[in-house]
């Protein structure tokens, strides 16, 4: 039976200001991707995000972020290969200490933002990341762009990569996302950006902005959780799999049980 | 053949700014308590030091506090027993993640500043602590003062304690420390502080302010890193305990490497 | 004729957070305490914050904390007087520098928070945030609980200061506010409330916890902007003060003019 | 009689952390940039290095970062124009309280670090720094690379600029400087460092990397304050300067006492 992940970022509040419907969500996806309080997330935060995520059996991972809570880690910094490898480390273990007091265990970790972007293009910060990934515990999957620098490093590290893509972004030729800032870079309708998803998962394709079909191998499908129709796009998404007789689980969900 | 160890405080520098001659500590210490970004210590720190830190084969731990990178962790702050909970699981896992990596593993945790002297009274906040570090790993000895809530805590919770004495500080009768705001709470000259070490580890006792003698089993005995005559403290009270055939070790050394 | 301020603390989002319904609530106050950086407020949301207040004619002032973003202000900190005062100084500056950019100027401070509490007992920290306000520029106000320490220092210093009372909150015989956690200390029902807060503003008076009359003088009221029924209590309270030929207006608000 | 001035940086110390001799530099310059929080300075820091400089008779300005406390304000950031004017006006604020407190007030605006350089090139960015320091005071200066982007916008704000040189660092033949990166690019020797202050400050003109002679009209030449020989250095400037019957003033002393 084929299947894909289903993943969305959580956790993403901090202190007194809350920022989506973290329960809504798990009940919906199939992984978790938590901050780790250097864009968003406290202490009491991760921990409550990862005890609610064990209880919903939704797989969880660190979401690792520049530091930059007043930029949500959306602005690029100029940080170095060192500097990325130690954050990185510094963030993976803050969120396991969660996952190891609640019994359960990280499963991946996913660059966020700035980060993930830099880190899709940038093939020594993408080694960087991979690394930090590798020397705390070599299970771990990386997550990132299909297609992208990031999930070469990740191989090259001898990691399990999951190639991640987006029901409700267009892509250009090329692979890679047309940018945010473009007029038509985001699909706002949620029959189209199902459709979208459904093709990925099935075909593993997509249709470019220039019309051309791209072949597009992705495990995951990343959802967004703060958009104003995000809750009735993930239901519909999945009664789409469902109906089509794909399953929603996270990458070795099979295997990671046995 | 006696033993004791002999803890420092380390990885406090922060960003662009040293603080601490840590290379000179960790060839005179036999435990490092290493900040974890809350009152010192960024990732790139923190990896260096655990790094160094095993190089020298000194024991490593997490020196946990409250979140004032600009008070350095030495103000009081009335978080709650959940907030201190989850802080503190938060600092041990960012500091392991660089232990694993670079494959060693922590033997302790010792709370910073302002959190050690709120938990070494306030058993609630003790007992949060002491939890914390026994669902992260119930083989992490826990350090605080000797006499302190914060060792009944880790008692009640299961974990191996370590009490903890200090060379240059004057005792109250109840075994509590002078206010470092008291004339006289600080003993300056290096020989009267090796003569207190010395009965400490000898004798397990100490003279009182008011000249009574306090009972004080301690395991370890804290070298402050940063004052004047740190270093030449440190090795003065080597030579001292050498001479008198005690042997200079973190706890449980010989077990841990068994 | 008779007049009142009512005051509201705005401009609590951060970065990508929102907290409040900050133009909503524009439309009822006569006051503003504005968020400067340090429980909340960045500098883009101090700017739209006092561009807003000017356009809705509400008088603006700046609410100044101890420095706990993820605490949001609300946790008790052992801060020096020296460091009070110049974290006072610091904050007021910053928002200073918005009122200027926007043609306009600070009307008074107000501490929030933890250091509001503090502030209202402890007469040396209060004179500590009276001189920086006073060194800055003495004729902005300084607003605190009526009958506190902090007006009290206010006064020393030669400063004009604003007596605040809370509509929702139980008052006890020593006309200290009764603690948040315990039962009935916050009003829930909005005409009792309201009842209160007429009852402060037409009489001086308020009813006590022990059923006492207590004398309560008070220039502006607290309303709180995140509650659920905050904005349905402020038309209410509006509409009751209108009804009984009351005025709200910021303290000064004509002198200021002229 | 010909003057120039001789800047440096201050106040970069944090919390615990010190950095720099910033009183044997406050006899050496006429000019200090004061750090405002962002990459170095708390505000007890901000306000001890104003009241130390106003004793030493040496004009003060803000000196702006990035908000980046780990990075020293040393890595670039993709900042919006509105986030760059917003929180400069915020810094420029926040030490003018101190100055205000102290009674004095602000010279001139400096950006430091990674915002130095963007604002150098970026000519938008470099707008919205002169318009929020115009915004705050027309009068302040605005200081930046001598043929930069930022003392353009500068002018185009109607401001007064500063054109910064120097002495230790290579020009490429267009005057932008070699980056730190490159073999040669700063100047070791003090006597060489010396030379080609004295050029600037005598003629206008520099030796460029290729050999070619650039025109650099500069009105301040910069101070190290953390390098070995920054003090050696800056002792040999001014008697070299005084040598040659050059004054060392801040821009506008005479203007500004009058």
């Amino acid at each position: 039976m084929k299947s894909i992940d289903l993943n969305c970022d959580l956790g993403e509040s901090f202190g007194a200001w809350r920022m989506g419907d973290d329960d809504a969500l798990l009940a919906l996806v199939s992984s978790a991707n938590i901050a780790c309080g250097f864009h968003a997330g406290d202490p009491a935060i991760m921990q409550r995000t990862v005890e609610s995520a064990l209880a919903h059996g939704v797989a969880i991972g660190a979401h690792v972020s520049l530091p930059d809570l007043q930029g949500f880690g959306r602005r690029e910094m100029a940080v170095s290969t060192a500097e990325a490898y130690s954050m990185t480390l510094y963030q993976i273990g803050a969120l396991h200490a969660f996952a190891q007091a609640a019994g359960t265990r990280l499963g991946h970790m996913k660059p966020h933002g700035a980060l993930y972007n830099m880190a899709a293009r940038d093939r020594r910060l993408a080694d960087a990341l991979a690394q930090a990934v590798r020397d705390f515990d070599p299970r771990l999957r990386l997550v990132g762009l299909a297609g992208s620098a990031l999930l070469e490093a990740g191989r090259a590290a001898g990691l399990e990569v999951v190639a991640e893509a987006f029901a409700d972004r267009r892509y250009r030729a090329d692979g890679s996302l047309q940018p945010r800032g473009e007029a038509g870079a985001v699909i706002e309708a949620n029959d189209q950006a199902i459709a979208q998803a459904m093709a990925i998962a099935r075909e593993g394709s997509v249709q470019a902005v220039d019309g051309s079909c791209l072949t597009l191998q992705a495990d995951t499908l990343c959802l967004h959780g703060d958009g104003a129709h995000a809750l009735s796009f993930a239901r519909g998404l999945r009664a789409a799999l469902q109906a089509a007789g794909i399953a929603i689980a996270a990458p070795g969900a099979v295997a990671d049980a046995a």
